[in-house]
Formats: C-alpha cells, sequence, structure tokens
C-alpha cells in the first residue's frame, strides 16, 4: 500500500510545522503537503461566518483543485467582551491580513479600559477534511483563558503571546511547541480529526 | 420657578448639537451645558461592559464633580457577523479614540470579505441621567440596518456614512438631520429619557 497524500490548506509555514507535529504524534501516517506545492491555486475567498465554514470552504477548494484529500483549518481568538470578535476576523483584524503584531497591538489598544475579571477569552480552531468526490468532515477544539494586557513569550504565532490558558501563569508563546499542541485548540481539533480521515482514506 | 441646568458628558460637539436638537423637540425646558463647559474634570474611565454600565458611569461621575443633575449617553455600531462588536469599543475601534475615518476604514477592511446577506447591524444607544444625590435611570434605543461595503454621504457622524437603515435607500450620513434624529437610536433612547428627566427634576 502506497502511502496517502493529503494536502493542507495553508501558506502559513507556522501552521505546517504545527500540524505537521499534530498529526504525526497522532499516529496519522501519510504524507502531507502545503498548499505552497501548487503556487498556481489562488486561496478562495473565506466568505462563510463561522470556522467550520471557512475551514469546510478551503478544504473543497483545495480538493478540487489538485484532486486529492484535503485538510484546513480555520482558527482564531474569541474575545467574551467582544462577543466572540475578533472570531472568523482574527487573521484580518488590523485589516492588513497576517500581520501578527497589528492585530495583537490593535487588541490590546482595543481592550484597554478593560480589566481582568472581564478579560475572558478563548481560542478556537475548526479542522475539516474533504474528499475530491465532495465528502465531508469538520471538528472544533478550542482553549479557554484570559487576556493578558501586554504581549509575553516569544514562542507561537499570532495572540499566542497575550492569551493565558486556564490553569496557567504563562502565555501560550511561553510554553514549548509540545505543551502547547497537548492543549490548544488547534491540537484538540486535529487529533479529532485523525480517526476521520484514517477512516476515509483507509 | 427658575430653569433647571442640567450637565451633557460629552465633549464632543456633533453630540452635543445632536442632543440640543433632540431634547428641545422633545419639550424638556432646560438649560442644556456641555461638559466642556467644566475643563478641569477629568474625563472617566470607561471600564463598564456595557452601553448602560458606561452611561451610568459618565452621568454618575459629571453629577458628583459639578453637583448638578447630569445626562450622559454611550452609543456604538454592533456588527450581527461580530457578535455586536464593536459595540461599546466604537469610538476606539481602530485604538485611536474618536478617529471616525480610521474607526470606519478599519471595519470596512475587517467586513471585505463578507457578502450583503451577513451585513446586518444596527446601532445602540444607553442614555442615562443621574443625579447628586445618586438617583439613577438609564433608557436604551436603537437603530436596525445593514453595512454599505463603501461610505455614503457627508451629514452626521461616526459610522453614519455606512450603516443604511431598514426600509431606507440611504445611509445615516445622506438622512437630514431631523430624519436622522427621528429613527435614530440616540433619538430614541433620549426621547424616552425626558419624560424621566421632567419627573425626577419638577
Amino acid at each position: 500500500m502506497t502511502t496517502q497524500r493529503l494536502v493542507l490548506a495553508t501558506r502559513n509555514r507556522h501552521k505546517v510545522a504545527e500540524l505537521l507535529a499534530i498529526l504525526t504524534e497522532a499516529g496519522l501516517d501519510v504524507e502531507l503537503v502545503g498548499a505552497d506545492a501548487y503556487p498556481h491555486i489562488p486561496d478562495v475567498p473565506e466568505t462563510g461566518v463561522t470556522f467550520a465554514e471557512n475551514a469546510l470552504l478551503k478544504a473543497h477548494a483545495l480538493a478540487q483543485a489538485t484532486g486529492l484529500p484535503a485538510v484546513a483549518d480555520d482558527s482564531g481568538l474569541c474575545v467574551d467582551v467582544l462577543g466572540g470578535a475578533p472570531g472568523i476576523f482574527s487573521a484580518r483584524w488590523s485589516g492588513r491580513h497576517g500581520d501578527d503584531q497589528a492585530n495583537l497591538d490593535l487588541l490590546l489598544a482595543q481592550l484597554g479600559d478593560i480589566d481582568a475579571p472581564h478579560r475572558g477569552a478563548h481560542f478556537a480552531c475548526a479542522a475539516a477534511l474533504a474528499l475530491p468526490d465532495g465528502t465531508e468532515q469538520v471538528v472544533e477544539g478550542t482553549l479557554d483563558g484570559t487576556l493578558r494586557t501586554a504581549p509575553a513569550g516569544t514562542g507561537g504565532f499570532g495572540y499566542d503571546p497575550i492569551l493565558q490558558p486556564h490553569g496557567e501563569t504563562r502565555t501560550c508563546a511561553e510554553l514549548t511547541p509540545a505543551e502547547k499542541n497537548a492543549i490548544s485548540h488547534r491540537g484538540k481539533a486535529f487529533r479529532a480529526l485523525v480517526p476521520i480521515v484514517k477512516q476515509l482514506l483507509g
């Protein structure tokens, strides 16, 4: 039996590395290829209004374009006092897609007057699998915590330097990659996706 | 009987003019003074997490500082797909308090991928009255509509150029001040406050 190839719908190298670690650790024996291996395939507009809708949009688009099973995630930071925003807009919160520093700085400025009891937030991730025949599955994972007033730590990416998980004294950016993957929204979602991938591709 | 003096907890000249028109039209026979008449009184941090909490915070602080009855409002734009944000953060959405253009530009950039059926939003206003003895009342008003993808109109302020009220073909910034006050969140809230002011100060 040849190794199955699975395409990851992300060009973010941080995410590719993180997902490789999570999926390999969870015992998924497939060849993972990032979307950057298919530079001619345009990014799909993320027109969904939930993490699950956007993850499925990206997975289906990539499965159709490559003829291979595709996995995608959509994830973000949901702030209680913002009614769950930035949410699906996390990566473009400052208006500039992928500018982690600008996104994080803006969020801290917006929440400047908000004190600790009202700084609850959680990371959320929807992980989707789509096959070229249209089959789809999507699962979700979350990580609850509170928002710091200033960033701490140099690991991770995105909003990791300002989210302190419940039960932790460190931010996500101060955890080791293994510690983070063990509790993270993305870790939970992709570990839940592994048995589904195995069943559908097995 | 001497005319009662009432202090308005805002230094925003647009808001002072708008409230003067609304309250006079509603038959409130009081002398209205803006907070800029008391330049030594510092602005109170808006630490509330609802419009009503922030309106009451501002009204109480001004009533205590001046020894006069004080009215305050907190208002903002609540976007459905953002879970009600910007909400209480509307005036500082870009991180720069009161920069209407930056706030509006940021919101349009954040919602760039979101199409018409998901661009529902409403303006909300809480109007509060506080007396120096601690008596308080707060009422709310809303204006439902949809968000344009580009600003239109030069009237009003804040997010007026991008909210098109339900049943209208124009944005709030294309309405005359009288048309806007007749349907607006702030008009509704302050008209509801008038009989309360009359009763408590009468």
